[in-house]
């Protein structure tokens, strides 16, 4: 087991009708704030309209517009001016993962004299953020317990996870029913999405039985209750059951000890997303049953049994790489059966493009060091079996 | 899923070495340290010459001698004594989880002008209390990661777990070389502590497959983690295994959404040690499959047939009841195999005072309202059961 240092500081509070509990949340902080959101959604489900009706008490600035694969350029700029113009105390994010991670950007932005790109990239390292809290209305990137954030910069391609110890939220709000109206699309993208940041934990070089059970809870958890949801958009608990699973998906808790993965899909998606602007969660479907083809081997093949026996129940008596293959198919079909378009063509990616964003992966994002090592032409190799 | 509100904001410095990062640790407080120890364990393994030569530059005053089943007369109020004439900065707990409890209390005492007992009692709400630091050489109560502690008072015979907010560890700094000398008394009573405590917020009304995944998961790395520990002491990768699998057991974590279980275990072995002062993990791992047989009927069956099932591996095919059975008869069989002494006589308990435990238990324990509700003659037959 490797040395860790960790903590997750943030308070998750929880359920039915728990935004009711934001004034006293917010009281804790000064009386200006931003309020982030994205493209109306939380106007249309009565969620903005209440939050201003129970802060009327607070000076509010808005920034709304924040879209998915939210932009460095306007959103993070756009949010840390006004954080300094108008000398705001606390943000306030109300959204999906997108407007948080944006909200965390421009957090850390707010409390830095240059220019924030400096902080997103690593050049300077964040000394200070201004307090967020969040009410989160999409069950996915789990952005409401961890410190991170992922931002895109247009005009470079880039697609930056960007983690800091300050940029934990320091209250999350969720109530699962904001979450009855998130579209069978996103739903389903919230599904894969998080189940995906479960499998880029699992498969290391060295877990613990500890992790490993954790891991394929999250996963079988997803799939019994990711179903629920789509066939029953209004079932409280399995909309529940899955934010609660969402929330444990990039902080850390399935991991720890565990040798470094890389969190290879990702690093591909991220590259995916910067180029064609495609849903996240759904890009991350499509390359994961490609990615675990390509890095099946002898060496790798005992996780791939063992996530086939424990998270699909395959029968464990048959040959090991047997299992593995069956394994892989079973993921590819229960992210087609939830209606993911599984191939890259289906969400406007060509061919045109591969080998350009297959070196940008391959210069940015470390994966010759993740849990199998990938060069540039092993990911253009995963994203043309994408296709 | 019901509703929950739930931080858990301790940072969690883990793995071999880690306490050289101690002084970075402490820097952040004032200079006089209130350093809490027990027997002198601490002082065989050199982890006392250590500390103490780590921190040479700050102001020390020790309370040693703190007991398993940490008293309130003398250790707690001798601590806040303490901390009132030094003007203590911060607690260093160096110990395990005994230590740890009693330094929690000992935390909020110092920052209450009147009668600890108040607080602990819960008569009264800590409005604050001292930081608290420690190092576990122990795994076992998980009081590392959570905010609670349980003190005994020996005249009233009571056994209190008191939880504050304000009680969780700022730091806790795990080696788990520090656990290679544990006794092998010790490690079978961390092995059933931790296992109990996952037991205690597995057997609900309403949980969810997340939930339970985590506890099968949490159970099966103890059993197996466990056994290791005690056929090699010195195995690094099963005592850190059981090391973390530990912190996770009282802090919430496993049952976050659960309907409340009562903890009925906790609530008789605590009244068992405060009379007689048994080994807390011990007197668990006795009560638990007595309990266990003693709920056992129709409307409790599907949470054992799961347990047996997931953690046991026990047929699924079988007739529901024969896998309930089994899976107790396995439980008894493990506490049994890792040499725990599984009757109550074996550790010193007659049948003189059965009636009088039930009765204090019955009258403090709130058992009635338990995920099987317990009433005093419930609770006498258990007691009489595991005789």
């Amino acid at each position: 087991m490797q040395n860790f240092d960790y903590q997750t500081p943030t308070r998750l509070i929880f359920g039915k009708g728990v935004v009711d509990k934001l004034p006293g949340v917010m009281a804790q902080f000064g009386k200006r704030i931003l309020l982030t959101y994205g493209g109306g959604s939380i106007k249309k489900i009565g969620l903005y309209q209440k939050v201003l009706e129970l802060l009327k008490d607070y000076e509010i600035v808005e920034l709304s517009g924040i879209q998915p694969n939210p932009k460095y350029d306007p959103s993070v700029l756009d949010g840390v001016r006004l954080c300094k113009e108008h000398n705001i105390d606390v943000i306030l994010s109300v959204g999906g993962g997108s407007v948080l991670d944006c909200s965390k950007a421009i957090a850390a932005g707010a409390c830095y004299e240059g220019d924030p790109w400096d902080l997103i990239s690593y050049k300077v390292k964040a000394q200070a953020a201004l307090p967020i809290v969040d009410i989160i209305t999409l069950a996915a990137t789990g952005s409401e317990y961890d410190c991170g954030g992922v931002i895109s910069r247009t005009e470079t391609n880039d697609k930056i996870g960007y983690l800091d110890r300050h940029l934990f939220p320091h209250t999350s709000l969720l109530d699962p029913e904001y979450t009855f109206t998130v579209s069978r699309k996103q739903t389903a993208a919230g599904i894969a999405d998080a189940m995906n940041h479960t499998m880029e934990q699992y498969f290391v070089e060295d877990s613990t039985l500890l992790n490993d059970g954790f891991c394929e809870s999250m996963l079988r958890s997803l799939m019994v209750n990711g179903r629920k949801c789509l066939e029953n958009p209004e079932d409280y608990t399995a909309r529940a059951e899955m934010m609660l699973a969402c929330t444990y998906g990039c902080n850390g808790i399935l991991a720890l000890g565990n040798s470094p993965s890389g969190w290879p899909c990702h690093g591909i998606e991220h590259a995916l997303s910067a180029y064609y602007d495609i849903t996240h969660g759904e890009g991350l479907a499509i390359i994961t049953p490609r990615w675990m083809r390509h890095i099946l081997n002898e060496r790798t093949l005992p996780r791939f049994v063992k996530y086939g026996i424990n998270v699909f129940g395959i029968d464990a008596s048959r040959p090991p790489m047997e299992i593995a293959n069956k394994a892989i198919d079973e993921t590819y079909r229960f992210f087609e059966s939830i209606g993911i378009p599984m191939h890259l063509r289906e969400v406007g990616i060509d061919d045109s493009r591969i080998g350009e964003m297959a070196h940008h992966i391959a210069v940015n994002e470390g994966l010759e060091n993740a849990y199998a090592p990938l060069t540039e032409k092993d990911i253009a190799e995963i994203i043309t079996a994408s296709l």
